[in-house]
């Protein structure tokens, strides 16, 4: 059975919908991409916005396309601390009930009531990777990784799609906390039950 | 046998000789002490400085007295990494072929050419303590902690002497990708041989 997999730290970034992608950067603006990044058809965009908090603001948060039909901005606590806003881990997509914030684009700014998030760790598996691994959508596992620093992440959500490709992502304070570089090898633990 | 331990996160923070704190804040300086730490002997000062690295500068970085032999800065990962400094995990006073960097007063700065570290994980455990807890001075364990986000610290060193009080000290990074608070609860996992 499969179990190494890479591990890879997101950087804080920001997913936004069509309606504020247009209220942000000027109506009919579509979502220019910069680089492809690992999971299929989501890429980094040239466009940028600033984030305001009760505290403070952290310039130049670049947005990852596409266009979902939720805003969400994926923050560390770090961020979020530094931002004034209640650090809330959340696994991406369910923001009910999360702290918003202000985002301001150059042709106009935009309040979300909800939707800043710390992303709870997890690993993405295409469905073939899935049977390799013996893991199934939804599944919990503990991961180790690091050397130096090494550090068991527990409570790791497995997602599985035929849409996924093979990684694990964790946000850059659990990536530092473990001393890893992008592209790491991770090692998933299996409960002996 | 004892297993839970108070665990506490480090901000960044410098340790300076007596030759620097008079060489950064004028001759005959002396520390000013501005709050206890939780180690006997051990307080946050006044006197703050800024630190300069090949890419940035982080303006008020705070002393910890008392004096120490030698400098010594302790940095998070992503601090270095904004200073532009290689990050170098060791413990602490392991200071030989680490990088250096800048440090300015208001009456003068310091160039040192080694002591900028990234602390490695440690357990302060009083003499009594350790018996109680079965380990002893360089003992290497794992430590359980957090929740939403569990996390198994290894490779942990402890440090058992007379002068400390039982305490785990992380840096934040650690601390923001187990969620935890300061003074959270952590568990000591011993191995199954």
């Amino acid at each position: 059975m499969e179990k190494f997999i890479p591990v890879n730290m997101s950087n804080r970034h920001i997913h936004v919908s069509q309606e504020h992608v247009e209220l942000l950067f000027g109506e009919g603006h579509k979502l220019t991409l910069m680089k492809d990044l690992s999971q299929p058809g989501q890429f980094a965009c040239d466009e940028k916005v600033d984030i305001i908090g009760p505290k403070s603001t952290i310039k130049g948060v670049r947005i990852l396309g596409p266009v979902r039909p939720q805003t969400q901005l994926e923050v560390s606590i770090f961020d979020a601390r530094t931002l004034g806003i209640d650090p809330v881990v959340r696994p991406s997509g369910n923001i009910v009930n999360t702290p918003g914030c202000t985002i301001v684009g150059p042709k106009g700014q935009v309040v979300i009531g909800e939707g800043v998030i710390v992303a709870a760790r997890h690993i993405h598996l295409h469905t073939t990777d899935g049977e390799k691994f013996g893991l199934k959508d939804k599944d919990i596992v503990k991961v180790r990784v690091g050397n130096e620093r090494a550090t068991v992440f527990e409570k790791v959500v497995v997602r599985v799609h035929d849409t996924f490709a093979l990684d694990m992502h964790i946000d850059i304070e659990e990536g530092n906390a473990a001393g890893i570089k992008n592209g790491d090898t991770g090692e998933i633990i299996r409960e002996e039950v």
